[in-house]
């Protein structure tokens, strides 16, 4: 397809700043970082007047209450995303750590970690991922080239002047933090063809966002999201625990990818265990969808429909199967698990280790609730996505995500 | 686009085999590879003359020598590819290893590295990187697709079923080692549409091939190869070592992707150094496509064209350009450089510094032959070929670039 005169300007002079802010040093990206954050809090009223605008578009167009209340900025949430670029000045700077060897010839070889270059960010409606995307991205040294939804577009373009102006103003070279103004969809497109100007692509949003991203991009990308989890009840389980981590997992915050969507119960202990647990769901509004066993036992569980096996409800809908052992439970997440979060209760050790060991996915995890995969609570002190593919990065990335490196060689006439 | 039911049996199979793979041990995976270089002695009467058939097509239709050559099979080429197996042997084995850390909660995470899962080869008619990379991905637990140029489908089809049956009769499951058997095009295409069977798909091979599994693939792609590699003689070069450095890393082996293809010469040493290096050049048949500049100091130069500073010619073909200062080089590496191995010949430390610095390539060099990027000589015991895009991989990937990692959590009922 044929890129836009507009959009190769965008990343040519992506890619000269990525090129100069390679080697800016730390102090400079941190000093920049600090008047990113303290010129979002100067211009609050700026911002709150361009986001009144996509507010009142959204409820115009009839956008669904969760999704404006996730586009709808007020003081509070611009102190957060000020004190989100705080927090990333805090973080130790990847770029420039490494380790060297010695070759019998001589060489010295220096593998160092060094920015990817110029990141896309292809994104929904969420006006705080523009400043944190650009927060991280100029921490470990990249340019960045950010594309959200059309219903922040007032907001974020915004958002990204001011902090883009405040970066180049501290030392940061011009084109270190652009947003595509335009929302019509085919400059996504264009920007996923555009091999020559950006190193990485990262999808954030819903399934359809990233599939799209996966079907048409020929810059490599970072898969993110889609999180089927399941939880497998062990006949050795301790049944409150079971109750607690489930519970929590499933209702704490049901609209994210590390929500479980699935529990298996071990048939031993179907009967004792699920009535705790349904009983549970039920008071909190969460429906059941249940194979035949869960249904005679709960007789408030809906019949679960082939299709709910794979399904990511991102909702307070949760399926639930009886498996006989440990085995049926491995080949079931095997063929439904999307590989992001899973997780074992059981005081069995054996039973925990072939779990542990077994199960392929980003977090596997024993007596534990698959809302810990998060690059805060894994302590890395930052998120700018969780991948779900396994090539570069898995799980929760963070700033060493967003770095590779190069190998800098010194010898003294080698040749081969 | 469709996938064909006999492809999605071969993915089907490799997932269930990754799936076996991922923890089989290091002991069986050295027997089956044991197994494997055996065999190969075993059977070199039938690989011969299964090879020979390839070089008669070959042959008949006219493929270029230097290509029928590296088609053709000797008990020579037997045994290497059997020692290729013996070394992989030798390598550590990358699962499993890691690191761990505990949170404020309790929480041990641990890093852990894994396989891939199933890794798909697109590579063109040389029959031992169907054994290499089968003895690559084997030890590092992935199960591997295979899909060689059709000229030597006959040598690859005996080859494949020779090392997968001594492979599952060792202890590794049905299914690790897989060939397409088919040489039409479409069967290429419909694997790099297999995302829901292949975890990664590296093609090895021309230029052409490489661009096609790009712009195909919704596989993640790790791009390996093209090599536009420059070396700057600075103004402080010991011009001897710039002489043999150029010349080693231009004709010691001219069509690999780590060859030198262009030459900058700083202004200061241009009178003093290109007859040198041109005289040795011309003598060894050469052809040099030079700046005017060039052209001036060495009558014998051809005039370089706008084309020629992008060219990988892969031949005894080089251009070479007089720069004005080291700026002048850097911004001409930038503009052209495909980001794979360059090298400074220099003996002043601050512009050594500032070219390792400032060139953005998988390798940078100083008073170093190009011709050392290679998993081997940076001492990786292996190579599954040369990574030139950023993500995952950069410069020379061997064992490690072959895994992944999950973060295995242990932990005794923690909710959010």
């Amino acid at each position: 397809m044929e890129i836009s005169q507009e959009m190769i300007a965008i990343g040519q002079k992506a890619k000269d700043a990525a090129r100069r802010l390679a080697f800016t040093g730390t102090e400079t990206k941190n000093k920049a970082l600090a008047a990113m954050a303290e010129a979002l809090l100067q211009n609050q009223a700026h911002i709150l007047s361009a986001n009144a605008k996509d507010v009142e578009a959204a409820e115009k167009k009839g956008l669904r209450k969760s999704l404006v209340n996730r586009l709808q900025l007020t003081e509070k949430k611009i102190m957060e995303m000020s004190e989100a670029i705080q927090d990333v000045i805090a973080l130790p700077d990847p770029v420039g750590a490494g380790e060297f060897w010695t070759r019998p010839n001589g060489l010295r070889i220096h593998k160092t970690r060094v920015p990817l270059g110029v990141v896309a960010m292809i994104y929904e409606a969420r006006p705080n991922v523009t400043v944190d995307a650009a927060a991280l991205c100029l921490k470990s040294g990249n340019a960045c080239v950010l594309r959200g939804g059309s219903e922040a577009i007032e907001s974020n373009k915004v958002l990204a002047q001011i902090i883009a102006e405040a970066a180049e103003n501290n030392g940061c070279p011009a084109g270190s933090i652009q947003l595509v103004a335009k929302t019509d969809r085919q400059y996504a497109v264009q920007l996923m063809k555009m091999n020559k100007y950006i190193d990485v692509i990262i999808p954030r949003g819903g399934t359809g966002l990233i599939q799209s991203v996966i079907e048409n991009s020929t810059v490599p990308v970072i898969e993110t999201g889609t999180g089927v989890c399941h939880a497998l009840v062990d006949k050795d389980a301790d049944l409150e625990k079971a109750v607690n981590i489930v519970f929590n997992s499933k209702t704490q915050k049901p609209e994210v990818c590390n929500a479980l969507e699935t529990l298996l119960v071990h048939e031993d202990v179907a009967e004792s265990y699920l009535p705790l647990i349904g009983q549970k769901f039920k008071d909190y509004g969460v429906e059941i969808r249940g194979c035949e066993k869960v249904q005679s036992i709960l007789p408030y569980a809906q019949p679960a429909q082939d299709e709910d096996w794979s399904a990511e409800y991102l909702d307070l809908i949760i399926s639930v199967k009886v498996v006989r052992d440990l085995d049926e439970a491995l080949d079931h997440i095997y063929q439904y698990s999307t590989k992001h979060s899973e997780t074992i209760i059981t005081e069995n050790y054996s039973t925990a280790q072939r779990f542990i060991n077994e199960i392929d996915a980003a977090a596997v995890y024993t007596n534990v609730s698959t809302r810990f995969t998060d690059g805060g609570r894994f302590g890395f002190g930052a998120e700018i996505g969780i991948s779900t593919q396994k090539l570069h990065a898995r799980g929760p990335m963070a700033l060493p995500e967003l770095t590779t490196f190069k190998f800098m060689v010194y010898g003294d006439g080698q040749i081969v």
